[in-house]
């Protein structure tokens, strides 16, 4: 069973991320784990989005589930972590835990299940060995 | 066992809702259900969610789960089917199915699980039954 | 002096365009003129962005201008009005009203400055005489 | 003739930012400034929103004027400049460049003309002395 390594990014609210309850509108969680997808693969990955554009890839997220904690607000940053719960065929999943990194309290858990695509037909592909590789770390 | 009736509504795709990979961004699904439930709110179940406000009460998101079947473009409309699965407590589990107007194929699909809260505090409350009631058709 | 048609569009507030002084975020009047201009290049102008796609252009802004008179809520829906107010060269000036549909009351007035590009290159073109032609109705 | 003091924020590109044209989205370059003037509001300024709706105001923006010089993509990071460029009466007008951290080149200017308003009944007020003397820096 692997054992794989969680990463962090850090994540700002901005005030357009706020809706109508004062707080960071659910959907924007989603768009903070995926900001810090992106930056974890150039940063802590070596291999970026644009790295897997290169090679007539890209990912896409096939279902995804988000438990909501608490709420962040204005002026709050995100701690974003992330890891690879399981690499196997043609998909990923990718478990986060959210917190408010001014006092670690949990924000928001879950997982995204990512599946590997060709750019030129949209069709899934089986990870490569040395993508496998990269993401086993 | 009881047996919700399932409500539609229509959502333009925006083209501020299209992403760099040029189909509807993974986040806007759970607006377009959100658009779709305050619809429905009011125009199927008779109570806004100005209503609620104006009980002093509000909803808020504790999980969900979507799956991702087919993206939409610039130029598409979603029907967002919703219907309320189970209403206990204090929460209501809503089920939603996305699919494109055009053609009836299916987009997404999932559920939302929300939890009624006091606007005042914050905290859960139990459903009132007039409530229960106006979500059990 | 040209005086070309104004058009107009219906698009509904969404929930998710709601920010936290709970009325439609300023950014988002932007975006209901941009699905306004999707709509009538399409529908009233006959040439959609995909056919411009196909022509290998494309149009960008270079500078936009906007007054705000009222807000839009929950609940409501825009009347977005564009006309050509200019067309040469490289450029075309789109002016546009945006109104309240319920009342008809003036919510937001500008112009956007757009610049025809090359895809290929992201160069600024001078308009093809059938475009000229098209946006000059 | 004033002399205000221009004041810098970085805001980060989050991939939720990116069109379909693959860079920014025009919109977000005005959600941008608006970040930079919540931070600054509270590091340079030292007086917060919060701290504005405290006393029962709030700004609202009145009209706004962009030009777009550069689009950003993924992975920069913007530099927002801002300076009051007006204080009077009910109004401040605010000037900024955006511009990309990496290279210094210009992305965007313009400016945002804000007015100040009671959150207990909307309307415009005069802005009091010592708001003034904290703007005025």
């Amino acid at each position: 069973m692997p054992d794989f390594t969680a990463f962090k990014s850090l994540v700002p609210v901005r005030p357009d991320d706020i809706d109508m309850n004062r707080h960071v509108h659910n959907s924007k969680y989603n768009d903070y784990v995926l900001a810090a997808r992106y930056d974890q693969m150039e940063r802590c990955y070596g291999m970026s989005m644009d790295a897997f554009i290169e090679r007539g890839l890209s990912w896409v997220v096939r279902a995804s589930y988000i438990e909501h904690k608490r709420p962040l607000h204005i002026g709050d940053t995100a701690e974003v972590e992330t890891r690879v719960e399981e690499i196997e065929g043609r998909s990923v999943k990718v478990g986060f835990l959210i917190t408010k990194e001014a006092d670690g309290k949990a924000v928001a858990k879950g997982w995204l299940d990512y599946v590997l695509v060709s750019l030129e037909n949209g069709r899934p592909q089986t990870i490569p060995e040395d993508i496998v590789a990269i993401y086993s770390i």
